[in-house]
């Protein structure tokens, strides 16, 4: 499961890294092949300073190795060694009216000393943050995801919608960190879903990504924007710092685990603002982002 | 001695946010008093757009109640009560060239339930973070950390500059957040300082912060600067919002337990970049910064 999973991430970096260059048409990605002094790397592509995206990155990696000691404690397991491996992206794009983008799609195995797998999840997701807010493309995204869910139980879109709107919620603001989507996490063997059943879920899902997103990209790309939108977009982009560096758990335990610092923190936005106590005005498009960022949403 | 510190903070923000404005010359400080919930509040003092500081806030606050339930469990106490009071200020100048500097007195009383005091102590300190290093500034700034301790005990500027650089250390990166000052909390009464020593002690270090920091800013708030610095500036002003938002224990506190989120996070700074796996260039003197955070120095 780990190397057909690896390959399918391998192939999806390709995928989604070469459509959104053709996208941007002007920026390419720039490829950084790390290694883990403790087993395993990854490979990070970055996208900087295009037309279309500010700055992104599709990243991958699997890592393997003994247990950090932080992560033995957090499972509640002791010298147990593990294989983890994913596809992160997160994309800031130039124009405010383009949301910026975040998924996820991970595998995890753990061993006991003698090398039995002793457990093993995939998890993962994908949701959208946009800086003004366009219901038609909200819509979209969710029905893609609740597309791809319904193939394969008509239970999960509702119930990863959910959690993704808890997961990324952003407490010492009390709101969302954006719209959301989906997001699943310990994902094992059940009597009605074996680990093959999850591997084609998560597949389905890391497979609608570009659905999801670049139609959404097309359409607002070209939009005009002022200054003051922009510096609206900059200002909510610290809100993505905030949710990153003080809630975010993969962020988190990738600082406190000794994680390649430039693949963990690609996620933040490249030019961010904090201006004390801002306020949108009353009624305002910028009002009406926070007001539902403050409910999440049913969008389909 | 709680009415005596909240008397002492009170003009001492009154004291610096006059000279700071007087230095700045274009903006003025914006005053928002605020009330918690739970009991006491704060006054604070946010200067935007200056000539000269781009962004700051020199607040107080005196808040008191109930120990919140993270606060007892990390104090290992059960139904206490507590009064904190203290002056924070962080100050992001416009111009590289001179440094960002952050401060913090406080004063902290912990009650049983009959109303007898049962701890309390001081903590605080001063702390510089340039972005162009002047040997002469980080001197200076060290010196009039040093007298002020020298006036109480030949030893304290020494442990207090040691904490200061271990606290500030941004461990992620493996680099200090700036090039530090002082650093002390749990100041107790002892056999050789009484309570009213340590008052003695922390307000003769709040008094000299404007020796500290003014002489610097009128030294360097006219020198040229180019946009590569300011970028530079900008790449900086990113670690230190890592710095506080994922190890500065106030910051994380006061996130986690419902502070006034608009007071907290004005120690973020106004304009921020995110550049992936950005390097100067060897013996630049941006590299020459960053050589000298890797190693906290003696400046005294």
């Amino acid at each position: 499961m780990k190397d057909k999973f690896y390959t399918y991430i391998q192939e999806l970096q390709d995928t989604i890294s070469n459509k959104l260059a053709a996208v941007d048409g002007v920026a390419t990605f720039k490829e950084d092949i790390w290694e883990r002094p403790e087993g395993g790397g990854g490979r990070t592509r970055v996208i900087e300073n295009g037309a279309v995206f500010e700055k992104g990155g599709v990243n991958i990696s699997g890592v393997h190795g003994e247990l950090p000691d932080s992560m033995q404690k957090y499972f509640g397991v002791e010298d147990a060694n593990f294989f983890a491996c994913g596809l992160s992206l997160v994309l800031h794009p130039k124009n405010p009216m383009v949301p910026t983008v975040h998924a996820n799609w991970r595998y995890f195995e753990m061993y006991d000393k003698e090398g039995n797998i002793v457990d093993q999840w995939f998890g993962g997701g994908q949701d959208l943050t946009p800086y003004y807010l366009f219901y038609e493309d909200a819509t979209h995204f969710h029905t893609i995801c609740k597309t791809a869910c319904d193939k394969h139980n008509p239970e999960f879109y509702a119930k990863y919608k959910a959690r993704c709107d808890e997961y990324f919620w952003n407490a010492h603001r009390n709101e969302a960190r954006g719209i959301g989507g989906l997001f699943f996490d310990y994902c094992k063997a059940t009597e009605s879903m074996s680990m093959q059943d999850w591997y084609n879920y998560v597949t389905e899902v890391g497979n609608s990504f570009l659905e999801c997103y670049v139609p959404i990209v097309e359409k607002r790309k070209d939009l005009p924007y002022t200054k003051e939108q922009r510096d609206w977009q900059e200002i909510r982009r610290g809100r993505y710092v905030e949710f990153n560096l003080v809630h975010d758990k993969g962020t988190l335990f990738g600082l406190k685990t000794n994680g390649r610092i430039e693949s963990i923190l690609m996620s933040l936005p490249p030019h961010v603002q904090w201006v004390y106590d801002h306020n949108p005005i009353e009624d305002s498009e910028e009002d009406n982002l926070l007001q539902v960022l403050k409910t999440p949403k049913e969008w389909v």
